[in-house]
């Protein structure tokens, strides 16, 4: 087997759209390791995606590429982006949705996906994730370096998401972002603040 | 890795029928490389079965052996067959789920799954995805010929879902096949009849 | 590839907890055979996935690992488990969903995961999914034996569940355990006593 293809997305699991991408990934790269992370993100909810990123990408090994689609902004003129960080690459669209990597990892280059020698021929204007992303995420996982895919970029330049939680009077407020199966409550109160606020007095929460 | 087995069913993703499949096939195929195309067809729809393959399979690569298991008539009459289409490996009941193979590919030899040391011993009247249809797909990956896996057919005599669409007064008329999760509705107006009323006039739909 | 990981859990389709599972097996074990049986479970449902395990195992090949973690007594003092039997591997919390392996496997040791060595470091309270049991079936896939995991432990010390069917005046009175997609009931009557009762007299229900 070659690197490893994670994946996550917004499809569902009633259609065919992750069935599909994997199928372009296998006729790219014979021996990648498609690896399905999670395709039940609520619909175009980048901010959710962001989370199921953070909380898996350290788990997977070096070199594991993720192929990220969650892409309200599809067809509009968002770019198409892939990025190196942490010894991993991501391949996403540029809305935000790798902004955990780029605010806590360490970036080593990011690209505009505009080599479209390396895309589908035709691409539609509706399904990026099959004529760009994933196509891209397995010529990454055949060794093709990330400059040859399109223009090296401004790191500074990619969308980040901003993160409302602050500190009032010592306290701090953040916000719920999803509700797992379980009823655990996700919040964007980073584990950072919390391990600090441990340390001085008790964690508390006003409902 | 030998060939890939993409699997499309309807059984849904409570349930660990699609689990069992896999097994089976690894059991038979230690080197099969398994990936879950859908398993969120609305239950026993074989039109809508039919289109997620139509929209899918060119995406495989050739060899690639496709497991279609969306079979409201097990326990019946209905045959159990192996057909082999531009290049690829359809295995499925004949009930029209491969309807758009059968129209639009190239077909090259059908086959009616009777020579039954290919399937599970004892088959159950339920359950012919684990007991016939997932044993001859890993059977198929193993590079067992079509023509040792049951009586070659005549590919006329197998079953194709009707398409109602038709032209009236220059209009064409069609019906919604499926809305899926991001509220496009997938109709049976094909591809070649959309493109050629684009080129005479603009495209337009009576809701 | 080297041996297969079936994972089983109740982890349901929205969130990323079986993706950070699979991530974490990777890491440990490059070429392990990754498999989802099934994620569907209801929530912290002992028994439905106990179903599940006895209905899909057998269909996997000898050196198959299960990964089960349907798992709502996490965090309290129940053991984490791995048992060998029939050929095979469970990996699982010690809370009775291995009971159809115990109570009809050829069982042939079993051992309580006190080894911290094979977890990974600093487990939380609430997720020993990917703390505890991910990581021990990724290292028994890379031919880890079971007596380096921890402490060997007394089979009949296991967790195992009852079964309330009973034959009231040679009639049998099982429960319903769940209901499939296709409108199925299984019921906790055995194959068994369905087999010995067909050929007596036929078989009743009474609802």
């Amino acid at each position: 087997m070659s690197r490893t293809i994670a994946i996550l997305t917004d499809f569902g699991y009633q259609d065919n759209y992750a069935g599909i991408m994997k199928g372009v990934i296998r006729t790219i790269s014979p021996f990648a390791d498609i690896i399905d992370i999670n395709h039940g993100i609520p619909l175009g909810d980048i901010k959710v995606a962001s989370i199921n990123l953070e909380s898996s990408y350290a788990y997977y090994p070096r070199n594991t590429i993720f192929l990220c689609v969650v892409d309200p902004g599809v067809g509009s003129s968002r770019r198409a982006i892939a990025v190196e960080a942490d010894g991993r690459f991501f391949v996403a669209p540029d809305n935000g949705l790798l902004t955990p990597i780029l605010n806590k990892g360490k970036v080593f280059q990011a690209v505009s996906l505009t080599n479209t020698n390396y895309h589908l021929y035709n691409p539609s204007h509706t399904f990026h994730g099959r004529d760009i992303f994933a196509p891209v995420a397995a010529h990454i996982s055949m060794k093709v370096e990330l400059h040859e895919l399109g223009e090296l970029i401004d790191i500074a330049s990619l969308v980040t998401l901003d993160n409302d939680s602050k500190t009032v009077n010592g306290d701090f407020q953040g916000q719920i972002i999803h509700n797992d199966i379980y009823g655990n409550s996700i919040t964007d109160i980073t584990a950072d603040w919390a391990d600090k606020k441990k340390r001085s007095k008790d964690l508390s929460c006003r409902v």
